[in-house]
């Protein structure tokens, strides 16, 4: 049994894991990842004023779910926070984390490096460890960092072809989580403490990529882009749309600044930028059209509804490189299963092809 | 056996392949990649100078090779091309591909796509078909349009982490090369056209980055970094020993212009910029150096040897993302075959850990 299978142990492996997206991973996602044995995470983000009643949801959600039910230590989903805003999104965040124990909680880009110390023994010790730490990195250099001062049950690894929000400069996971690893396996050796667990975010698709981050040294499989293009994740649908149709991700993607300041989301640390698809906002900003034109032509296309999004619009998509592969709406549940199975399938065969 | 094995009759499952590193790939470490079983390419680049005499040594070192002596067909290595040189190049390369019929000729960067389709058709009329077509793309986009008009034999999909020259806007290999796979497959289906095989390049460093591109769809496999660290590399040792010293490829590389222009290629059409380890020109550079300043700086730094490489150094070193992963120098027959095998076996194991 993996470790994770341990941690989690409604999970089969390898374990699929639904990214906290921000105001988009709610309970309805979450759960269904969770369901069909992989990890769901809610995106609390920097905020937790709906934490509580998400939480209560999913536990009303999961009550007659076989895998879950029964599952007593935790809540069977974990909750993403961003930790720039710091210690009082902390001190807001551990009543609900004490009461509800969610599996684990995953922490993102805080301002202060001493914040994640802070919020890893704080959440340890109101769970009694239950609770277990993910902590996302994107360099090789605060693996380092984080894995010596938190110690985290796990280091969720962030590639350059994530969607939403990430270091602007970044390598991709297959660069970047082979030297995670190996730097981190040396230095877990040196210092005899115990070595994370590698998760990989960042172009994971579909089976193919799940196969790939697997030889590249992953124990779980983070998707958020793919679980945009499900009836569960918590947007609307000309955005679901706008996922599904875009090609050529590398090219019909960027990230950027622009898509948060559109949305009036002006806090993130300078290092993180937005991936999002490439549309009108963007191609009238690099045509000069001044910020505030661009943003009241924003607050205007809000108001149309679905007509909002797409190549041709204006509205913030937040996806990664991979939404070329997103072809189809499908099922969160559908989509878990798959991914896990088609890993399989692809490493198996692809090694008896050699 | 596979369609690659097939037109490159001595090399061996899964094909590792030396990327055309212009001025470094020359006969030693391209003879000693084929002598591997792998497929090594001579880097020409825009200049056919010495392109005859290189082809000559090709010829002479492969005399006594078990599995190339007997090759009789074609001269057992590849030739890159960097194609924004236009027509011009072509004429004057194609008495040496006639000559010597190189196994493959693999092309890149042309200022006219047209370019590209008067190559493939003059390549294959004077070699009768022998010597194959490489075409390097970086987008789902021109895989289409390369396909239709070129009908290559090979696609190079490259990705963003890729040292060297590549497309400033890209996504990783992780994401680029399923939908290039899908949407190429589709296109050879509807106009019946032979499907051309699908090579991955950027940021595959050893067996890991190795087997994961194969299980995106990859045929082969493509390495440049990596064989910058064997002796074969025509590379200054400082330079080799840079890229030895380099950790955290996302964070110490970049993609620029700035070190072409130190080195007065100015030619790369602006879509086009060099990735290289970040290095003392590139921070000067960044706090406002004028270009002239750091320019005279880096003619110094040349006449200093093996000194002028390095992060506290001025010249330019080109390298991927993956740089951190190298961590020692070693011939390039052995990084062949511990690539095919370490491939082989890590597919294996991870298969059979699910």
């Amino acid at each position: 049994m993996d470790d994770l299978q341990h941690d989690y142990p409604w999970t089969k492996n390898p374990l699929v894991i639904g990214a906290p997206m921000r105001l988009i991973a709610l309970a309805a996602l979450a759960t269904e990842i969770s369901k069909a044995g992989g990890l769901g995470f809610i995106g609390a983000g920097s905020d937790t004023a709906n934490l509580q009643s998400i939480l209560e949801e999913v536990k009303r959600s999961i009550a007659d779910a076989p895998n879950l039910k029964n599952v007593k230590d935790v809540l069977p989903v974990g909750v993403g926070f961003i930790c720039w805003a710091g210690q009082k999104l902390l001190k807001e965040a551990l009543p609900s984390i004490e009461k509800y124990r969610p599996a684990a909680v995953w922490l993102f880009a805080p301002r202060e490096h001493e914040d994640l110390v802070r919020w890893s023994e704080e959440v340890r010790r109101v769970t009694q460890g239950k609770t277990k730490i993910w902590i996302q990195v994107g360099t090789v250099e605060n693996a380092v960092e984080v894995t010596k001062s938190c110690q985290p049950d796990v280091l969720v690894v962030q590639g350059q072809d994530a969607g939403g929000h990430g270091l602007h400069k970044a390598a991709g996971i297959i660069a970047l989580l082979p030297e995670v690893d190996d730097t981190i396996t040396a230095l877990c050796k040196t210092e005899t403490i115990k070595k994370p667990a590698l998760v990989a975010a960042g172009g994971i698709m579909d089976g193919r990529g799940a196969a790939a981050a697997l030889t590249l040294g992953a124990s779980g499989l983070v998707l958020g882009t793919r679980y945009l293009a499900s009836p569960e994740a918590n947007i609307a649908e000309g955005y679901r749309q706008a996922v599904v149709e875009a090609t050529d991700g590398g090219q019909m993607t960027e990230r950027t600044k622009l898509y948060d300041q559109l949305r009036g989301t002006t806090d993130w640390p300078d290092e993180y930028g937005g991936r999002g698809v490439l549309n009108e906002s963007h191609t009238d900003a690099g045509k000069g059209m001044t910020f505030e034109e661009n943003k009241r032509l924003y607050d205007e296309a809000m108001k149309t509804g679905d007509e909002g999004w797409g190549k041709n619009a204006r509205l913030t998509t937040y996806a990664g490189t991979g939404v070329g592969l997103v072809r189809e709406v499908k099922g969160a549940a559908a989509i878990t299963e798959e991914m896990r199975e088609d890993a399989k399938t692809i490493l198996r065969s692809t090694s008896s092809k050699l």
